[in-house]
């Protein structure tokens, strides 16, 4: 199975993606990694006959960068890495596209380049948020679209449930509606439309979950409004923040603090890591037809390595053609 | 003046309301305290000549609960405490009332009972939450209504404004619009219709807020509609609840970090105190035409007296007369 990679994308620039791509490539010898962006930049992370067989590199000249505006970017520069992964999984010639680049441009790759599934209203990229447990729970969506339907909302939960069991191996992935109690009347219009669709539909849904209660791993998939979805994501990264900047100033606040830091502060690196969700691998940009992975922006090699991971084993349980049976199954029926 | 104390009300019992009754009344001889409620409940709380003179009893015979529907209970039990103070403020026999009971019913009683501010179709309770340096943000709306219009919005943003500027004493309280970016055009249909009434309403408006600006102080008032303020809320707790109780096991690990938590637990206990929303005083509710405070269910009898605090300022500002005068300029205008 062939993967595309863009090797312009992401905060740490080439060299992480290009040695991420490597470590993969050297698991997995069934997959063949085709590195896109520039060439001579791409060799130079790459010491001379160190290539393995099933790594190829595919030239391209131009880069969508951070700062760009989405649609624009992705309709204007025909030959940038990003845009060209999406092409090659357009046209059949790989698998599956994984970047770390512009989120909203990769969104734009997506819905403009790759196409979404017969049927998709709003595709969704579906991050997992961090959970005490560590297990992590998949949401969506969680600012790409504004104003869904309900019916986006019935999508989004039948795709999450799909990729959870498909990719994850949960044989029966709670599915929880993001609300502002637990009891089925709860809620705004939007989400009292939605639970009567979800109770339908072909899932296990749990009913109601509160922002509390998610961090206790309530739920395996999160469905919720991408405006909602934000403000939960970017409280909890914003919360979470605060807590460990008011941790680190009482930790050297004095001598005494100093040790007292040290001997804590083991146990408290694993938790905090396990609260980073940029730890939890790839994003899904689920609804499209095609594979199309986004790695965090901060992403190291390890976890370019982890969406390789991800994307094999999507292939090879084909997840799209499995949304996209649900998904038309539920407009016939 | 004369302010109406829900005895029976807040999850502590009475005899913390009784106490923090007698606490104010101690402090502000300006004040005449009646406590609304159980008369030999509240006689129990008061040892025999203690009572001071600026304090009276107003007995009832009827309690809700915590646990009874809000609409339902407020219209049966009329003689309930809560119900009572409630009817005070309406007939002008109290300036203002404190309650620490069920926050739906208070709610109800201040529609039902004490009645909106003309003009002003969702009043909306209006909670601090905290910030890093201490101070606190008051948010409007965090989940008392749903499905919010832009002019909502408007109301909650001057009513909000007006409060910080007569009871918390801001000269030019800054008003932020929770949204999912800081740009002017980011944001769902509501946010970006209600964007342009903040830009020409009668406040300092600092534009867009993002969730995790929040804790770091962004601004004075949040303005948000229900759901996602409801949302925002419940994240924050719950990350900020999950990361303390990770840092309680850390801390009870082994005789190593039991010694290393003794070290550092005072300068973590206050930042713990100002995370905790409770610890910032009662929350008003605006649009009501009289004065309508709720103290945090768990308060205690410094909470109580601090809610007396707030409401005696309220009052010596004429603070529901200046929202009335604001908003119905708005109305002709």
């Amino acid at each position: 199975m062939r993967i595309a990679i863009d090797a312009m994308g992401g905060d740490r620039g080439s060299a992480v993606t290009v040695e991420g791509a490597l470590l993969a490539a050297k698991e997995w010898n069934d997959v063949e990694i085709v590195l896109v962006g520039d060439e001579s930049q791409i060799a130079s992370h790459m010491p001379a006959g160190s290539k393995p067989g099933n790594v190829t590199v595919h030239h391209t000249a131009d880069i969508i960068a951070a700062d760009d505006e989405p649609v624009r970017a992705v309709r204007r520069k025909k030959d940038a890495s990003m845009v060209v992964a999406g092409r090659m999984v357009k046209e059949g010639a790989a698998a599956a596209m994984i970047s770390a680049g512009n989120t909203g441009a990769l969104m734009a790759t997506g819905l403009l380049i790759v196409g979404r599934i017969d049927g998709i209203e709003r595709p969704a990229l579906a991050p997992m948020l961090p959970t005490m447990d560590g297990s992590g729970v998949l949401a969506l969506d969680l600012g790409a679209n504004m104003d869904a339907s309900a019916d986006n909302l019935l999508q989004y939960a039948i795709m999450g449930s799909i990729f959870r069991n498909k990719v994850h191996g949960l044989a029966k992935p709670r599915v929880g509606l993001l609300n502002v109690g637990t009891e089925a009347a709860k809620g705004n219009e939007l989400t009292k439309a939605a639970y009567p669709l979800l109770e339908r539909a072909p899932i296990h849904f749990v009913g109601n979950v509160e922002a509390r209660d998610l961090l206790h791993g309530s739920c395996d998939v999160l469905v919720c409004e991408g405006f909602a979805g934000n403000i939960l994501l970017k409280a909890m990264e914003g919360t979470a923040g605060a807590v460990f900047s008011a941790l680190k100033t009482e930790f050297t606040r004095s001598f005494m603090s100093k040790l007292a830091a040290a001997v804590l502060k083991p146990g408290l690196s694993a938790f905090k890591k396990k609260m980073d969700y940029s730890e939890h691998g790839a994003a899904p940009l689920l609804g499209i037809n095609g594979l199309v992975l986004k790695s965090h922006g901060s992403s190291d090699a390890n976890a370019i390595k982890n969406a390789v991971r991800q994307a094999r084993i999507a292939i090879e349980n084909r997840l799209v053609e499995a949304i996209s049976t649900e998904t038309s199954g539920k407009r016939d029926g």
